[in-house]
């Protein structure tokens, strides 16, 4: 175990919020790529999306940033006052996950579990509400899976005086009762997806009578009620440019807070992946590294084995939703009718990935793994045991795919540098847990 | 909303971890009470406890400290390492608190909810396994109402490597699945009390088949096993000297954190009350500060309705536990009998208060209210909405007080600064959410 230097008379194992500055820009990837990504496509005309295009679901704020290029943009401060509530999040060295492996690694964690619903979403739910308000709109409308972005919304949504409405996935929302109290608590109102309220959702249920939902026919649900309401804007937790913009304050704050453990260089970098929200957030400002050529950071997508679009993917323009009422997206994509199986990460329940994280994939700037349920479990039991910290579902695949390369550096006696994107608690996620303690858990 | 100096060009409404030192020494407030508070009794003899009395059950190292007269314990290294996880707690200026009551007081609030069990409790379960071990034994057994402390317990066990077995109160163990599911990832053996596994619980059953269960009959429980067992010390969550002392590192950095904000003055402290160690460890620290002559803090016990034992109880010796098995503690106490409603605050139901909180009540040192459970989810869903954390139930106590006296504040004009300790999340807790805000929940 390396020594660190020490903070208080304390071994330095966390970087927390008064030594680093919450970032004041957010950092745009686009800027920086060596090719251009593919332009969003009108679902009507199949012609590159135009501003006006997107107008009737988004603020003009948020529309400005989808399409921006430039590298930085400033943080509005509003919404830099709400980020104090949490950020700078703690980067912890996680010296006892370490000891209980026996590694020769050297791990590090960036986690996003202090934020007021526990997971990395209201880092763009707070800028997206904003937006709407500054757009002197009323109400924001969206779709959530396990609830972890609904939970974000409803808060952002509260803070800056909107209300809230909430399409959530029938089988989180049936079997997740902790996670729509907590949307009710911020005021929000949440339904089942696929619901009666809406032409989309009435159709999906007669086609689909048994249907447990998924995030695409929640998309199409919220998409068609923002769109009928001039008062109202759509809000979208992962996948477009804006949401992986306003994530980027994690990669920022992770490359100031090693710098304070005197760490310069990454080797490996392990995110989950869903529909790229947190992988962008803490990965597209460490690929920039790499694009400087300051650093060679081997960026990893731990995807779920059960909606593997990275890995299982093509790379075409598919529709964002079920319906088909989203621009058109060149993303890696499973179709836009696959129905992943109802496994515990719901936040990863996605048939497509954020545009920006599938052209990187595709330029071979970042690489993916695949990772079941079962593996994701045991490193989340075993994470949660060292280091006192019980992870969200979703992180439990970024926190395997560590463990796999920290074994492998240990047969090979090598010392890397990981990093891990731990992108929430997993309080409200503890039956999955004891499903997996009790040995019920299936594989998926 | 008064404009404080700002801080990475935002506002000042928190004050974190790196600019304050965690507390190198607990506080021990015996040393400066003007009037010594009267000593354990033996349960058999009647005669002033002695430390072999207390050895079959606890570690010399904290029965040491339950005795000592010392004002500063220096606290051990490795436990200063543990609480690195998460202290120092942040303190918040509650400005959007502020600005939906419209008050003219200025409230700050201590956030205890950042532990990894997300309470206040690890302050003083990581002493306790750390000695524990150190004492050579290898397992701990407890009781726990709501979970927080079997929670707590199970973390740091797992921490020092020790086996930990919880009875955990029946009523809580049947309605509260995420808790038990939380011990049990940290590895620990958890089962409902009054159980059949000690001769205490199995008399408890037979005497009263239907109970709900209470925290004195789960304390006979653990009590039981722990003195059976050479290889097993006891551990309680609250009440006795040396937990109150390990949670003085709450209040030792409030005033550091006031410091920061440039406030040398608190005019009130609201904090819950259960068995006494969130008030204690809040409040003691700040109590010196009146006894020293520096401040003149009102400080406030918040109990709930349904266990109202300052208020409503007697102050006299009493055991700690329904069984008798535990010393006997001068108190208030409303009888080792009484069994409180099953209200969502589990952690409050108990039917005595610590000797040091007694003691400091009885000296008019210290003031009291009780509050019942809807004006308590009331103060705590309008927490929830204006800072966006969701607080546990029993904090929520403690915010109900402050409103009170926020409100009158506005009344008549004045500008105190009120300070809440806000001892945990309420994730776990929102089942209690989801009654009040349909309007089933029973005031109690």
């Amino acid at each position: 175990m390396t020594t660190l230097a020490s903070m208080n008379g304390i071994e330095l194992t966390k970087v927390g919020t008064d030594e680093i500055e919450i970032p004041t820009h957010w950092y745009n990837i686009v800027a920086d790529l060596p090719t251009p990504p593919a332009p969003g496509l009108h679902p009507g005309t199949g012609e590159p999306l135009q501003p006006q295009d997107l107008a009737p679901l988004f603020a003009m704020g948020l529309i400005e940033q989808e399409a921006s290029t430039e590298r930085w943009i400033e943080i509005p401060q509003p919404v830099r006052d709400v980020y104090a509530l949490w950020r700078p999040s703690p980067l912890f060295r996680a010296l006892r996950l370490e000891k209980a492996l026996g590694t020769t690694a050297k791990i590090y964690y960036k986690y996003e579990g202090v934020s007021p619903v526990g997971s990395h979403k209201p880092n763009s739910s707070v800028p997206q509400a904003y937006y709407t308000k500054l757009a002197g709109r009323t109400r924001v409308t969206t779709e959530t899976g396990a609830g972890q972005w609904g939970a974000a919304l409803a808060f952002a949504a509260e803070t800056f005086g909107l209300t809230c409405d909430v399409w959530q996935v029938r089988s989180s929302y049936e079997s997740k009762p902790y996670r729509h109290a907590q949307m009710e608590v911020f005021g929000a109102s949440v339904v089942a997806s696929p619901s009666e309220l809406t032409k989309v959702g009435r159709e999906l249920r007669e086609r689909f009578p048994d249907t447990s939902g998924s995030l695409g026919m929640a998309i199409s649900e919220a998409v068609e009620e923002a769109a009928a309401d001039p008062n109202a804007s759509y809000s979208l937790g992962s996948v477009l440019n804006h949401v992986l913009l306003h994530q980027s304050v994690i990669g920022q704050e992770v490359l100031q807070q090693l710098a304070v453990f005197e760490e310069p260089q990454i080797d490996y970098l392990f995110a989950c992946a869903g529909g790229g929200s947190n992988l962008g957030g803490i990965a597209l400002p460490i690929l920039r590294e790499n694009l400087d050529g300051r650093q060679n950071v081997k960026i990893v997508a731990c995807e779920p084995m059960a909606a593997p679009s990275l890995t299982q993917g093509e790379f075409r323009y598919d529709f964002g939703d079920t319906a088909g009422m989203t621009p058109m997206l060149k993303m890696y994509t499973l179709g836009k009718d696959f129905v992943p199986d109802p496994v515990h990460a719901g936040g990863l329940r996605y048939h497509g990935m954020a545009p920006l994280i599938s052209h990187c994939y595709h330029e071979g700037l970042i690489s993916a793994i695949a990772v079941g349920q079962l593996e994701a479990f045991e490193a989340g039991v075993l994470f949660a045991r060292a280091e006192g910290i019980i992870p969200a579902s979703e992180s439990n695949h970024a926190i395997a795919g560590a463990l796999r390369q920290a074994r492998a550096a240990t047969e090979s006696g090598a010392s890397p540098v990981i990093v891990i994107g731990v992108s929430g608690n997993g309080l409200l996620d503890l039956p999955a847990y004891t499903e997996y303690l009790s040995g019920n858990m299936s594989d998926g």
